[in-house]
């Protein structure tokens, strides 16, 4: 019951659990996870009549900077704290807060501060995220905050990418499906990595209700004027529509497609040394979310020879070639790709005078 | 007397400084440097009837790790290090030699090891730059190896750009015409850094000759197929070069256009704080080597103001957005484009033995 236990966590009351995948997909699933079956078996009837609803959302947090190498939510959030373009943040239901997450690793652009040598009395990251979880949460008390949005840059060529943490969190995958149909400068995808909030670390998840926004490709350590305007958009965007669905907007049944995490791969290593002796195939790098057929093109050795991919079905690669995942000895994610069907949405109970959309 | 000085420094006998600028160039070049035209004055006419000749190059270096997380380099060198394609520095007149140049910013993954909190005690770039002169110089003696071919990468879309610090290196000249003619996988442009080579501090100056080989963009901390395969191509026409003038082919005289670097521009910044509320204009990204007339947008601000360039003729900007730089405050160069008549080429005295092409 850990997908119902996970919706009620996030906020929702009176929903039904209705992933629903094609002929071919629920196969592939069966094969892989049979347990998640067995749910989506036990509600899919239900579906059509059903109707989520949350309350509303006034404390919204947008942060940046979490990995200080990531400079384009670290530009936006500075800019936003030194108040230039702060009514980006406004709307007519809520403001936003802009938030700085990991000031240190910012000031030293890097990833982590953990790439500098730590000092054992000093473990910074460690001292900050209890700083944050005072600040934003604690997670998963009902003083928590209401949203957050957690801004990220990746070296892979992911567009303008959602991760969220559950396959039942409806209220982010109306988002996705907003994001979808309004965003002009990025493609939208969704990614999908099932765990339990208790068990993610991710700062998105001290909120009530939280996503990362992974927007690339952008290398470490510098800004690109179009990748900005992308983020600026989703974000603009993420705004937006919290702020419908405050207003009592209904958001109509929908179907999107995201893609759930299977397993991570590394790249091509020297067996004694670990050292690498490849790198992704030129014929799959930049190519995220695109199908990965068995015997497909995968990792260039640099002695010349193709590596092929070995698994049994087609899978969707995402962070392929992420700078950040060298050193956790990974070349990619595999994911599945999931049509799911998410009931109707509109917010439960509302902030008062705050007017309404439909 | 300072071209003079460089070039008796560099190996050359019997040669003579033959820049040539067409009218307009010559006429801006003139705005911007008189004294180096009284030199072209004095030479100009004697070029066609000149030959750079000098000795053979038998010790070749090919390093990469300068910079850690400049990766095409130092996968390419640890590659060459264990073995598996050392046929690739192989040449029938000599057989270069691969150095991995600082290898605790390599192990770290970092520019350098700077980055990381440095120990008084132990500046190890200090201590390592010790190690590669006694290794590969004395820098300026006759001990110094013959050449040094130093491999970086870029986040800029440089293609594959040669760095030289004269523009009277007509050995390094006709390469760049070699690679300017056979290079398939990237364009090949020449940036001048006008110093001498006592004054340059970088690794490819220790030895008699030598030259950076940057080739981009791409991301610091990754490695990507196509990149590699460029500067692999690169490094085989270097030595392919080498091996051709090492066995007495006649170059004959060529015209190479360079870019002679003139003033480095910074971001938009704040003005108290110094931080950065702008980057690259999206109309100026990628867009190295290509002209930039005064008024034309240069960078944007966050805030959505466009920065135009306030010149007063027009440059050609190269490094454009290089991740290494922000923190020199450095968001590009600017170049004047030069054409430079080179006369012929040929090795004196020879390798015995090793057979002449022509």
């Amino acid at each position: 019951m850990r997908l119902y236990n996970t919706v009620e966590l996030r906020g929702y009351t009176a929903i039904t659990d209705t992933v629903h995948l094609s002929e071919r997909e629920a196969e592939r699933h069966s094969e892989h996870n049979y347990s998640k079956l067995r749910v989506r078996e036990r509600y899919s009837s239900q579906m059509d009549r059903s109707m989520a609803c949350s309350p509303p959302l006034s404390r919204v947090v947008v942060s940046g900077g979490t990995h200080g190498n990531e400079l384009a939510g670290v530009c936006l959030v500075k800019e936003w704290l030194r108040g230039d373009s702060a009514p980006c943040l406004e709307r007519s239901s809520f403001t936003a807060q802009p938030l700085l997450a990991n000031p240190r690793a910012t000031e030293q652009g890097v990833q982590n501060t953990t790439l500098a040598p730590p000092s054992p009395s000093d473990p910074y990251e460690l001292v900050r995220a209890r700083e944050l979880d005072s600040l934003l949460g604690p997670k998963g008390s009902d003083e928590a905050v209401d949203f957050i949005c957690d801004l990220h840059n990746t070296t892979a060529n992911m567009g303008a990418s959602l991760i969220l943490y559950s396959l039942s969190d409806y209220f982010c995958l109306h988002m996705l499906h907003h994001l979808q149909t309004h965003m002009q400068l990025a493609p939208v995808y969704c990614v999908v990595f099932e765990e339990p909030p208790s068990a993610a670390y991710s700062l998105d998840t001290i909120g009530k209700r939280g996503l990362a926004l992974e927007v690339g490709p952008l290398p470490h350590g510098l800004v690109r004027a179009d990748v900005l305007s992308q983020m600026s958009e989703g974000v603009k965007l993420i705004l937006d529509f919290i702020d419908l669905f405050n207003r009592g907007t209904l958001f109509p049944p929908c179907q999107v497609e995201v893609y759930r995490k299977l397993e991570g791969l590394d790249f091509p290593r020297e067996l004694q040394s670990g050292e690498l002796n490849g790198t992704v195939h030129p014929e799959r790098q930049d190519r995220d979310f695109r199908v990965l057929n068995p015997g497909d093109p995968l990792f260039l050795r640099f002695d010349g020879e193709t590596v092929r991919f070995k698994g049994e079905r087609p899978v969707y690669p995402f962070f392929i070639n992420e700078a950040a995942y060298y050193e956790k000895k990974l070349a990619l994610w595999t994911a599945e790709r999931v049509s799911v069907s998410v009931p109707a949405l509109r917010v439960r109970g509302g902030l008062g005078g705050a007017g309404g959309g439909d």
